[in-house]
């Protein structure tokens, strides 16, 4: 199925005059304050969220998985749904494929498939948390941290084909997610663990071509519970500065101890030029994957500001790889998905709308209630009608779950692909 | 396979001298101080803990499961396999069915089985979190709080349905574990659920035999991610007055938020006569299900410390239902089990070592110091003598563990059930 | 100083023309959405949240306290404070004193003094967790809960004072907060603290006129570190029910532990007529007493969703006492109550804004997707200039803030008061 | 008051029978298992442990301050009371002094009373959280990391003269502890915040002695409660490496967001040869400063199982700088101190058990049972006959507590110092 401009444009006629009306409102308002609409919504235009290749079927808990039909069964069906959500969306051009979930059979069919639907390949995703099929060894101990050198071997190989394969298809990252940790106390050699992996990554690193970078995520606990090999942004950024400057830390939003400031460790990697990638999710108790914005958006506001402070003022930082790792249990996979991207451009284009200069002046007069107001005069201000002019102007819908849900789309995908279809992943 | 108690005096035979050396110091040690051996040995050896029928195979994560050889993949090998552990430690004399994934077909046989082996049938637990096949209703969305009455009804005659199992066993309590909630805020009417809940409850309280309990678990989050039904201690209570008598709050010691000081939730229910399980585990971050003692033994024991008190002054507090709740997902689950098992005897034996009365007199004489030694004067004491001399009275293994692999228990049921079986469960 | 409304009036000039426009924008949206807007507008003015008579002067840690200039001196100095604040915003209409701190010397000029202001006196609040000098016994060790006889009687007593004076002044509730518990494993008997504190309850009850409220407050650590005697809502609900119909339980924001559904235990408390006062803040770590919706504004939404909800469908709930309870340290005091009073307001407002007919067929359809929308509908709606509108139909400032500094009331108090005085409290 | 080696000797007396049996029965114990008990003891007994001047009087929380009587007035009495310490517990042998709390006056006398207790000068604390009488500039909000130039000048001088106090005393390190945050967002630009930090302490650094170390201490939160610009040990571990070789990370126990693997990043400090001190305390919550080892003892131990295996296998990693950092509320300050000195020992005892070659081993087959098995051996062992010994050789209390109790330490300074002093400190 493939969603069509005029589809799009039938489905946005009724909500435009009331586009029109809130869009003069709040442009009139907000350029009366001196921002700067039209850069506005380039930026929030130009803004393209990678969705996971995994993501597009419904997740589980260990405790199960609750069915749900229309799922996409191979990677042609993958593209196919990210087409879709970009058609509705136009912020997400970009796909992650997860090796060897995904692993393309025709690699000149998928890359005219993805350029058709306007999809990039965005940063390749490495396994050695689960065992393949015929694999020699297993990760049931740790994969680039295992103390069996043969273990370690096989993983830093996959790595290197995950390279190549990302190579093909003009990715321009790899993404390497550990699970190596241990679940009890003495289990596992914690300086051994932590200096096998350095070795490990510095191996795959010698990989890495110039133009990608190695992003190196973190993450204190699961599938773990007493320890994980990079349990934070510390640990990945000490090991991405001794692989090399093409060595980044990767930031997940749902990766943290409780109350952790996350805001403040985006700003930190910034200014040190080592922020590399970015997943999207939001999160009560711990790495729950759920919707962006859905749990904490005050919270993603700060981090979006930080993220804009670094974008004006850190050139010393890379162009940063996003993307929605959230996981859909109870919710079609593609509407839960709109639903984060309409939060992430939410958050960006209230962070747009911080005035720095007036910040910048109430924090070096340590007027912290003014630098308050300052911030919430952002927050507060009802940016929908701003998301809905960047979509249009691309041909995107006004309203992406209603347009979604008028096009029938799951019906749609339903007939096409049968009921008992199931997507590769978790 | 079944481990006789030839067999164990002869692995026991050379750990016997030293044993002797270690039980003759402490209970000296310790009888001058005053204390009972004696009743204390006593009580650890009445001690019984039930192992749950779904903890006999390898755990796993959302994100897998790595495999392990020689799982039971009946009824009747898991009835074994706790066989083999109560043998070892004599402490595991009773099992937990989980219904539907253990139904007995021929309950006289499975009765007989379980005699043989020195075990009862402890609480059966009932499974509203997965959707079984053919079920006409879906628990996706909750089963005993479900808005739809065809849901709950659904649910309310699983869970009498696991009574009348339960009746045929000679189990005495149902336990209600709800996984009920929701993931997204908004998704559900917080009163509506509650009021579902409480009355789906006093259905099922209906059908509970005069001489059971039905035990009604908490927990404040996972599988749901935004909010449980039955979220804590309070909720279970409340419920429980509300059903009658005969409802009881159970204390799964992995459900509850970062913190959280245990020891006292015990207390007051004891205080209250409402505590009617306890679900044994450890955990680190959150629900990790973790070998019992691993992470924060001392915790345990300040558990046991309240337990112990309770059973002594609550009269009011009926017995309770003892299990272990633990998932094994990289160790052998016996072994885990043994060690869990170990891990109980030892804060149940130091708690028994408190000195009340010291306590008592310097709780009252504000005395905090000395309060903290008397507490820690029992934790300090090494009490491994004491839990060997319960289990050796009654022909159990001095090291249980040891015995295991000297008898090399696991290749012995590999042997006879092959490697590809797999349990039942999780 | 007394702020008039002609001063007020003055102030608001210049920004009449924009709340016009962005009123008139807003209302019109809202209306034609099927929303009661002059039902709303009359629901935010008449919601009034007590300042309690601590929060006036600069706040501390333990680290200590950072000088501010201008406090209020006394009580008449501290209805002063709140008048200034009522004056503003039209939504601080009430006091809540803290006794010893606060005690009248001359009860009708007090009482003239806060009418002529239009400051009702909202619940009295005692302070057992701090020896007054000249006290015969100390709460080092407990107040209610004390295991010594003569330590309880002289809380208790304090606290039948505490009606006492509450009575003279026209308050209807009595606030207890109970430092009461431990801070060391062994150091006290829960269960004969928790029996005391419920029969010291009772005896306080038994003072507590007919058309009183008895609010008992809960918090699970701080400043003892061990345990608390009340630690949850289900300790307060327990005992509110133990001492009569006229005992409630009253939530804190900050006294819960990380990632507590606090909108959840709100609820419950409503629907079974038990939820009694509220105390407003925000925190990030543990009870940080920050402005309110400086840092988590979604879950005060959530939970005024909730309260909302409750407010319209649970008759057998009473009247909530609301105060703002947070503690100033590097902000006026004055200005962040302002911001405080403007977030509750601005919660309170959007949750009048969910369609609760729509979320509530989306709930029982099991549309999860649907009730975010709905939900986040309302939150994402820009309500300031609702909240304008309220406050300028009752004589308050369009922007109290900017008002305040306009009016140069800081200024106007130090001149007043001079510099190095110092309000009572923490 | 002074104690003397006959007063304790007299004390001993009755206890060393019990002594001699316990002792030699664990010594004999562990001897056959391999253990070199005389190398144990020696480690035991060197092992020593600073003591802050801060901590010998009474703690308090923001609720306030119960009073304790004969607390030390000043600078001499403080040694006086550390000076008592060590004789009973032969594990106190050094001072930690906060400046401007604790200036000498008198540097040749202080060092010969010092001297006369057997008391070193270990690292010297700086002040920049409190403002200081007549300073110039506050530090309300911030220090090192000040917008404000002038700010940040006045808290380089202040560190740099705390060096040159050291120096007069035989200090070998400065520990900078920074309250620096912020406690709403907005308040601070976190980039300057952290750039200004490192500016600050390059400066401090240039003025540390070669044979000195800067010890840089992290907190996530308090007193500021959004944001600390040291927040973690990747933040302070990133400073130590941006000032030289000299500069090291210090690891407070109780600075760490809820359910930290705390002895992980001890092990990574030490593999990086980064770790330079360490700060005892315990804590359920938050930084709650209570008696070492009185809440969680197994993950004491585990952190001195990664401090002793980093001790014997990082040449790479300095000596550390060990202090006890608690609060005592409602203790005898000094008796809290001995159960901390105690915990301490215990902690060590035990780590010191563990078998590292067997450990080694299990790891690399990973045989995780057996990894458990060989650290809970260890950790269940009784090492009290271990402590007793190291002290009695020394010189020290078989039984601290019981013997300060029994020489009444505390009326003795009570007598002496009168019941109203107050020592300097939080």
């Amino acid at each position: 199925m493939k969603i069509t401009e005029n589809q799009i444009a039938h489905v946005n006629k009724t909500s435009l005059p009331f586009h029109k009306t809130s869009y003069d409102y709040i442009s009139n308002t907000l350029s009366e304050k001196g921002h700067d609409i039209k850069g506005i919504i380039d930026k929030l235009a130009n803004f393209q969220v990678a969705i996971p290749s995994w993501a597009l079927g419904a997740g589980g808990t260990r405790f199960g998985r609750f069915s749900f039909y229309g799922e996409p069964s191979n990677l042609e069906q993958k593209l196919e749904d990210v087409g879709l959500l970009h058609a509705l969306t136009q912020t997400a051009g970009a796909v992650s494929l997860h090796i060897p979930w995904d692993v393309p059979e025709d690699y000149n069919a998928i890359k005219e498939l993805a350029s058709s639907l306007d999809l990039k390949f965005d940063a390749v995703n490495s396994n050695t948390f689960q065992d393949q099929k015929n694999a020699k060894e297993s990760y049931k101990y740790g994969s680039l941290s295992n103390s069996s050198e043969a273990v370690r071997e096989q993983a830093i190989a996959h790595n290197i084909n995950v390279i190549k394969i990302g190579k093909k298809l003009g990715s321009k990252a790899l993404t390497v997610w550990l699970a190596d940790g241990s679940t009890f106390p003495g289990q596992s050699n914690f300086q051994s663990a932590l200096s096998n992996t350095e070795n490990s990554l510095k191996e795959i690193y010698k990989n890495i071509p110039d133009d990608w970078k190695l992003l190196i995520e973190y993450k204190p606990y699961e599938p773990n519970f007493y320890s994980t090999v990079i349990q934070d942004w510390g640990t990945s950024f000490m090991l991405a500065n001794a692989c090399g400057e093409k060595a980044f830390t990767l930031v997940d939003l749902g990766h943290h101890l409780p109350n952790t400031n996350i805001e403040q460790i985006v700003s930190t990697l910034m200014l040190k030029g080592k922020l590399g990638g970015f997943h999207f999710n939001d999160s009560k108790y711990g790495d729950d994957d759920l919707t962006v914005g859905s749990i904490k958006p005050y919270a993603l506001f700060l981090i979006f500001n930080e993220l804009v402070y670094g974008m004006e003022h850190n050139p010393q930082n890379p162009d940063l790889a996003w993307m929605i790792d959230a996981s859909h249990n109870i919710k079609d996979p593609l509407e839960d998905l709109i639903q984060s991207l309409e939060a992430i451009q939410e958050a960006y284009a209230k962070a747009l709308l911080v005035d720095q200069n007036s910040l910048r002046t109430a924090q070096e007069e340590h007027d912290v209630v003014r630098c308050q107001e300052i911030i919430q005069e952002a927050y507060r201000t009802d940016v929908r009608p701003l998301l809905e002019k960047a979509r249009l102007e691309k041909g995107g819908a006004l309203h992406p779950i209603a347009a979604y849900r008028a096009l029938k789309v799951r019906d749609e995908l339903l007939k096409e692909r049968g009921k008992h279809t199931q997507a590769t992943g978790l």
